[in-house]
């Protein structure tokens, strides 16, 4: 979802942006009106973040899974390792991806679960030579997400795809922060990335286009970037700080899932896939009911009540609830009173 | 550019998508409207450019740039050579990539005279066990094209970023064809691959995301493509065919490009950087005059009659018109009596 001021100012700039006499579209990403727009997407980031001095925002293609083999190319140290921790089907591809080159080490696995809890890691699993340690923040399928971070003393590097923006973090705590926009910013076709400037440069021959130092020493236009994503997100980052910034955003976040799983907790018929309170996604809720007759008629008698894409995972089955920040707060009440309806009537 | 019927229908799409209720930009890839979005923008490629059935079409990101290396990984024989052309800036970035890991020959250089010939390529250059021979089709900042191609055995690979879709090519002549779409097509963010069956799937351990393998199979779906720029070139595609398709275009580029080289030719003050009328590309036009004072003179006068971005890329100097697709002919007629005005007041 994307805010409807954001589509709205979309629309109205589509065929003249700002007496350009042009399209976002048709800009040369060397104009001076795209390099303000790409300005200003960085600054706005950046503030919105807190991100601080010492780490360099980049606005990439290719989406978290280019990253995958990205992360590894940049930041090996000379004896190749790296930890993970596996919480579902992202960071399984991240490992693969690793695994084809480097030596990787799961430090931490939540599998004999159905990735329904984020695993404690044992500060022993963990190796000190390691290069970094890989986690995925919040897990968009299984709806877990990291309420802490492992400590280590190497670097985190977190793929953020289902969570960036949605709350308050410490940029400092982590090396590298990558995450596609399709999610929780907006548009497809954009991956930022925030690395701390030690981190880059590292290794050398390295190709080109995966070389975060290419895009650091351009501004993200080594080549021509996609522009009209920038220039979304760009919009998007507005509408947040005009809300009041990720805090606020936080706290409209959490008021939103608490009621979506305080209608859960309080059926006779549902159950949240995720049990302990703290490894619950702000984000995406899988629930279900024992019956797959009771989900599937929930599905159904949701969509006549313009509830939609409540279908979970296959990998999880029953309902899924993605509440992005472009989620309505108006739409999680609408779901958690539909939840407590329904519970009524067919318990 | 893009033709202003595109632009309208995207800002009148753009709050809701045929009655989805969503923007372009909120459709889940894996929704109903998407993925008809999708097969239309594939079916109308192939239709338009006539791809043979055993050629695979794929929509990526990462840009021409990235083709530079996912271009070598895939199609190098056992004996990891390839021929390249030189003609130009684009070429010479294509060829550093390859050097990075694989044996490279240069066959053909055009860079004794700024690029402003293409090099007729001795056979006995060309290695019979080369991987593949690649050109770059178009030289967008120099101004030449390859008006045939070199007689070889091996397969040929044409970066046409700044020329598809802008003449009819047999794509059987070719291996592979990749182009960025912001040039000719519009939206930034978009890369289209055209490559023979044979050729995908030749090279075991490529990572996931640069193995053409990855999105054949996923039918360019792998991960989330960028949605909004295939909805735009879908579009760009749909304007085409009810110009006639790309036979159509190509009458109408050859008309626009020759008002202004026959400008140019019949001139006093001005030269065509490219004199040989076989090399002249149809897309880019950089042309001079033996002042540097007169060309300062002739860029600021022509701002003033709307006629921008005329300045040629710093390497070459002097002026440079781009008249891609979208250009209509009014524009061209515009230039091309501007240059004769100019002439005629300043010889």
């Amino acid at each position: 979802m994307l805010p409807e001021v954001v589509l709205e100012k979309a629309a109205s700039e589509m065929l003249d942006y700002r007496g350009s006499g042009m399209s976002v579209m048709e800009l040369s990403h060397r104009s001076f009106y795209f390099e303000e727009i790409m300005d200003d997407a960085r600054h706005l980031l950046r503030e919105l973040m807190q991100i601080p001095d010492n780490y360099e925002v980049l606005f990439l293609q290719g989406g978290a899974s280019t990253q995958f083999l990205m992360v590894p190319l940049n930041l090996m140290n000379e004896g190749k390792k790296a930890d993970y921790v596996n919480t579902g089907a992202w960071a399984k591809k991240a490992i693969a991806e690793v695994k084809k080159q480097w030596d990787v080490k799961v430090v931490g696995d939540s599998s004999d679960k159905t990735f329904s809890y984020i695993p404690s890691i044992d500060s022993s699993e963990m190796r000190e030579e390691a290069s970094y340690l890989h986690l995925t923040s919040n897990n968009t399928i299984y709806g877990t997400h990291f309420s802490e971070l492992p400590q280590t003393s190497v670097p985190i590097v977190a793929d953020m795809s289902s969570e960036i923006l949605s709350k308050k973090i410490d940029v400092s705590d982590y090396g590298l922060v990558y995450a596609g926009a399709q999610k929780n910013i907006g548009p497809s076709g954009l991956t930022i990335v925030i690395v701390r400037s030690d981190l880059v440069g590292k290794n050398e021959n390295i190709p080109t286009m995966l070389d975060y130092k290419t895009q650091v020493e351009a501004g993200s236009m080594f080549n021509t970037p996609p522009t009209y994503a920038i220039y979304i997100a760009k919009l998007v980052f507005e509408y947040l700080k005009s809300l009041g910034g990720v805090e606020a955003m936080e706290a409209i976040n959490k008021k939103k899932a608490k009621m979506i799983y305080d209608a859960i907790d309080n059926s006779t018929l549902f159950k949240a896939h995720v049990p302990d309170e703290k490894d619950r996604s702000q984000m995406n809720i899988p629930f279900f009911a024992e019956s797959d007759e009771i989900n599937k008629k929930f599905i159904a008698e949701a969509e006549t009540e313009d509830l939609f894409t409540l279908k979970g995972h296959r990998s999880v089955g029953g309902m899924r609830a993605s509440i992005y920040n472009a989620m309505p707060m108006e739409g999680c009440e609408k779901l958690a009173e539909f939840i407590q309806k329904f519970d009524a009537n067919n318990s």
